[in-house]
């Protein structure tokens, strides 16, 4: 695995349009050839205040790991955690000055709160200058969907960078910015989450869902992978390790859906040499935007290492 | 009973920004004085692979027809479903040259999976150019809206064309297009079905629902009729002709809401010789917007033919 | 108190693109100092057709009350309610020319049913040319958003004018316009509630929810309020005095809220001494944008005159 790290570990306050408190680390699963699609079905976060919370990330299988230096450090802690992480992950000091910027192990980068494209633009110029020459064209950008203004601003947010790769909802930034309140039926946050999913899709880029604060509910957590699977989010935010495996089990297409994609694309192929376009299994009628969600769905199953 | 019938049979792959498979036909309900708002309470499609489904059509009291040469029937049979349709709506030659857009039996076109204004204005040109001079202007469009950038779009597409009849939300596409799963709360499509009807409403189009694919279970139908209705939607689609009487008594107002408007109209009559704006009934505070909200309800009524 | 009153009370039919019948009066709550962010909790419609309920409005503790001549009044008898309430609100002739805009003790007005941003900039030009210089600056915009294109538009309109103070979301009329229908579950509102409530919060407006028709159930009202509140909405419209006593209890924090913050607070300052940033509280995760929630609810509480 190669390491992900942000920018923006210090000077924070003279970076303009960006929100404070942006120390954010990434970490990302290359084990997937260059050419492949990128799968993030999970991006945990770790807390940088605890040496011990950093040096297990090392050991957790997730798909990106988020070194937060932003909400889970204190102001008065922030320069030790930075310390604490550079250490841990082995960093150079390069990484210390513009938060590995200048890493060639750099692949993409967390931008907190973003409310309009210049908060992306001012970042994506900052790689431009900074970033190795070699590794710079391969720098991608994840965004931070987390405010009622992102929300308006989510069309203009969705197309204006190139290394643009995913946008994410943040469930506890965006109902404290509307000052709303949580439930868990999660329909407070609807419009927002629908809003970023199909804002992702339109434009080609993976749409990560909202973490599971009640971590220690296996059961809390499946409800809500299934909620977001079925809106069509590509993957999900973690705030423990435990939830690593559920969330990667509930992003794989179930053998259910698997099993009923198969069966579609073998009635299809039977169909089509028959002349039959539209045909029937199980009583209702299959036609080809069924075919196509077939193909995705077995797709997907292989780059999560099923056998179809 | 005039055949509607849609361009694009042939030379797809040549038509630029317009998604290749939009073989569609269309016939429409013309038994209303032009002057009338066309009704499309149900628009259904008939797969043309099989004559006979085609030939059965021709009975079937749809206010609409889609004779389906696009998702309906697989690739290496369309010439022969495009003739199959072609004698059996005994349309002339000039038909299989551009579909149908030198007849003058031509009303309407639906062009499927519109993503920007440029897909409705490739057709509006083409039909510019060919269509009798006498029909020409008669000729309107319906927006197939399948996709997550057809929605990002919809305001523009909603306003570029003063041919453009009627926006259409086809779930499988949509659903497809975000990966998603589909589900019998239809949850998962909401947002995008309440941004079709609001963008139809706010520019006085049609907004015309999604297909009940379980066509055997006239429950899910009627729920799902009375959901569309609640939303405002103005119609749905059918892929079976057993799903047409459902759909039109359900786009009928209910006994239960003609009566009710009956009363509020004859409540806010006498209320307003007594010089009384807001009044009571049931319990309930009547005030302009429901009032105007019961002369929409008689005024649906009557064109579905009920006497009140 | 001061009184507020709106303008165009009369000459409607000039008045371009500002929709007929929007003949409306308002009061809002002044005890609060200038510099304080107002509070609006609750708008009072009152129907001007009878003096009895103009009189009982001025001992009604409502934070906003619109002296409704729109909906409320029949069209023969809108001059003998302007009357009405000019006498009973003691107000100087100058209103009867301009509703009100020549008093110095206007503080805001309601545009019904805004589409464009034109609609407003019109209303402000007058505030401009018309309302007592002292005064003029200070005069606010409430901005009813009740049809679908109002929502289509809803960011042109949210960002036009340094006069807007909020956003207020009209159900009856504005599925009166879709030509939906009503249901108690609001599932055919939620689109446009969380379109209203998005754009206001984006913007720094205040968001006004509908009416609770069913006003004489106090557990519908308690369930629209506790809906709105989880939404995000500030406030509530009402048309029916009984309805503020609980519309201030539901938009104040809830006890349970207080408490949680409370105690958040207390957590976030301690474990903030210990260097730790995320800490754990009954069994969730905590971070700072549960720490900012807990800080608002504690300030809204304040507001609302409890000692925290």
């Amino acid at each position: 695995m190669s390491r992900l790290v942000s920018l923006l570990s210090k000077g924070v306050s003279q970076l303009g349009s960006i929100p404070t408190k942006t120390h954010t680390f990434s970490r990302a699963f290359s084990s997937l050839p260059p050419q492949t699609r990128r799968v993030q079905r999970s991006l945990l976060y770790v807390p940088c205040s605890e040496e011990r919370k950093i040096r297990k990330s090392l050991s957790v299988p997730a798909d990106c790991i988020m070194y937060d230096l932003e909400d889970g450090v204190s102001l008065n802690r922030k320069g030790q955690a930075r310390e604490l992480v550079s250490n841990a992950l082995q960093l150079t000091r390069d990484y210390d000055a513009e938060l590995g910027l200048q890493s060639k192990k750099l692949q993409s980068i967390l931008i907190p709160k973003v409310q309009k494209p210049s908060d992306i633009a001012f970042v994506s110029k900052m790689i431009d200058s900074i970033a190795p020459e070699e590794s710079r064209d391969n720098i991608k950008i994840i965004a931070g969907i987390e405010s009622a203004l992102g929300l308006m601003n989510i069309k203009e947010i969705a197309t204006c960078n190139p290394r643009l790769q995913a946008l994410l909802f943040a469930s506890e930034d965006y109902i404290s910015d509307v000052e709303g309140i949580r439930t868990k039926s999660r329909r407070e946050m609807y419009f927002a989450r629908a809003t970023v999913v199909n804002a992702a899709r339109a434009y080609g880029l993976d749409s990560i869902d909202m973490v599971c604060v009640d971590y220690k509910s296996k059961e809390t957590l499946i409800e809500e992978c299934q909620d977001a699977v079925e809106m069509g989010f590509t993957g999900k935010q973690a705030i423990h390790p435990s939830q690593i495996e559920t969330i990667h089990e509930m992003f794989c297409p179930s053998s259910e859906s698997v099993d009923k994609a198969v069966r579609i694309i073998k009635g299809f192929e039977e169909n089509a040499s028959d002349g039959v376009g539209a045909f029937e299994l199980d009583g209702k009628m299959i036609d080809m935007p069924v075919v196509k969600w077939a193909e995705k769905v077995l797709a997907k199953a292989r780059l999560s290492g099923i056998d179809v």
